[in-house]
């Protein structure tokens, strides 16, 4: 039996107080109110998903989810396929881009393989749950079924699960997959209700007429599915992937458990707001790391209702945006914890509300 | 005999081949060319700048100037100028915002009284390089003599020198000065051609009409001084203050050693115009860390055609911007230095320059 439903029944938006907690503390320290900006915003937001203030940031863990997309045999993609196999291999032995800025930020890396075509040398770190050797191609049927897409989803949700009794505090989206930028511009088209033209993007370097030959597959791929926007099920089912189905479930238990989600880029923000379709508060628990220079980014954020803290033309994915986002987090936390306050300090506040320095 | 004339002969663009190596190294590493966006840019400049590929930051040092500003007088601050004394004893402790984010960056924290009108107990990391017990008020006189503002640049070049034999390869600029958003209003008016209505902000906290009677202040403060905006040194001097002049001192020391200079917000961002303006070529030698929420802001980083890495709603000074650009130049860093190359890792190039994900 799944355990699927009940989840999304735990999900419901967070108790408030642990954040009002927070703005008040911030509002004693040694600075004038306010003057933090948007880290006094996280901070404050940790606090109350968490329910902890101060909030702790102890185990904070990035799921880097890995799956391949039948779609490029269209030609979306001039990478080949196996490099998805590749880069998971290049994950585990930490030679990404993901892996050097996990670090940065003291963030442990899970890497997952969902659905990867090619075979993959077993390793001790890797978690093996692969649904299918790849998705289908969507242009000619489904990607998965809708068993295929709740059992990547479900698996999302193991890993979480698995990594709570670790003592995961906080969790950050990333993910590796040949064509699912592809897969993410198809499912953002439907959900947010957006032009295919509008949400799709170069990728990795697609020249015009490439991202062109983009739009026209993922128009195809529309057409021949017809995936049903009221049904975020469906509509991840036959045009997303396994990742990204992971991703989704990643994003649901964190909430249910309500540990923050640091969504990482385009592709994550896709996972993320099917997420949230099939429960809307999910959405409470979500930051949005950064800003990705892929153009149907800002489409799945407005759908979101998400304002992204980092803004670096980044379009890498693999979850290295929301591992800069999670350091940023840590100094955030930081501020709460080690700053003086005015009365700690010695330090005279404004003699009206009318201040300037 | 003054340093001063000398140094700014000495103060010419970078050599770009550290920086043409940094792009190479960058574009042999396992992702997308370019994908990295920002991050590429920071890891490129900091190699151009220092000479160095890859570029190490093994010491960055953040100098938080301290002065006070005899415009204060006039009622432009609600906070009591006391607060500029009890904020610089707070940065000896440890217990200010720009000592949390620098530790969390890894930097040192330079504090240097430039011109502090209260009297300071004495503090074994203290740096008093006091000029005058504060500027005078520019409402009625020039805040400083041209002798009194040459000092202050020249004690900014002696803390870059104290500090460089001791091993800084990095500089971030920082400050504190009750009443110093006045002050950064009225140079950047001046220098940057813009209306003192268009550059003159809430500062800590002012409502509508204080910033009003602020506005009204500075064009006061121009109209009795009239500095030349061809000048800056009389710019400076006259609607000026001694920790500004101190750290348009350190970007002059800092470019014309070739160490990279971290510029924090508006009143760091006026301090960087005056230097630039004596010495055109140390633009080069400067990163914008933030975009501060005053709006003066952003006419200051035109004027010095420069782009901010981070944009987020801070406005506190003291060099907590710098601070969290810091660390972000430390993971573009480690991405040059810990990332594997396509080669290494075994993965497989785009196969023309066709390339989506």
């Amino acid at each position: 039996m799944s355990a699927f439903p009940k989840l999304l029944e735990l999900i419901s938006p967070p108790d408030r107080t642990a954040g009002i907690l927070a703005q008040g503390l911030l509002d004693q320290l040694t600075k004038p109110a306010g003057s933090l900006g948007r880290l006094e915003e996280l901070a404050r937001h940790l606090a109350e998903v968490s329910g902890r203030c101060p909030p702790t940031i102890a185990d904070p863990v990035i799921f880097t989810l890995a799956g391949d997309h039948g779609v490029v045999a269209e030609g979306v993609s001039a990478y080949p396929q196996v490099v998805t196999a590749q880069m998971v291999e290049n994950f585990l032995r930490g030679g990404a881009a993901i892996n050097v800025l996990a670090r940065h930020a003291g963030a442990r890396v899970v890497v997952a393989d969902l659905g990867v075509a090619g075979p993959l040398a077993p390793h001790a770190a890797l978690r093996s749950i692969k649904i299918g050797p790849g998705t289908r191609n969507m242009c000619r049927e489904p990607a998965m079924t809708r068993a295929e897409a709740l059992a990547a989803i479900e698996a999302g949700i193991a890993l979480v699960e698995s990594e709570r009794r670790a003592g995961l505090d906080l969790v950050g989206t990333g993910e590796m997959g040949i064509g699912n930028t592809t897969a993410a511009s198809a499912i953002v088209a439907v959900l947010a209700g957006a032009p295919v033209a509008a949400v799709t993007g170069p990728g990795t370097g697609l020249d015009e007429a490439g991202r062109r030959r983009k739009i026209q597959v993922i128009e195809q791929a529309l057409l021949v599915n017809r995936p049903d926007p009221d049904d975020a099920l469906d509509v991840l089912g036959k045009v997303g992937g396994f990742e990204i189905a992971g991703l989704a479930g990643v994003v649901l238990a964190s909430a249910a458990h309500r540990i923050p989600v640091f969504v990482d880029g385009f592709i994550s923000s896709a996972a993320a707001l099917v997420a949230v379709r099939m429960a809307p508060a999910a959405r409470h628990y979500l930051v949005a790391s950064h800003r990705s220079a892929e153009p149907g980014h800002r489409h799945a954020l407005a759908a979101l209702g998400l304002d992204p803290y980092l803004d670096l033309g980044m379009r890498l994915g693999e979850g290295t945006g929301a591992a800069l986002c999670i350091d940023l987090a840590r100094a955030a936390v930081k501020l709460l914890t080690e700053m003086a306050t005015f009365k700690s300090a010695g330090v005279s506040t404004a003699s009206s509300e009318d201040a300037g320095a």
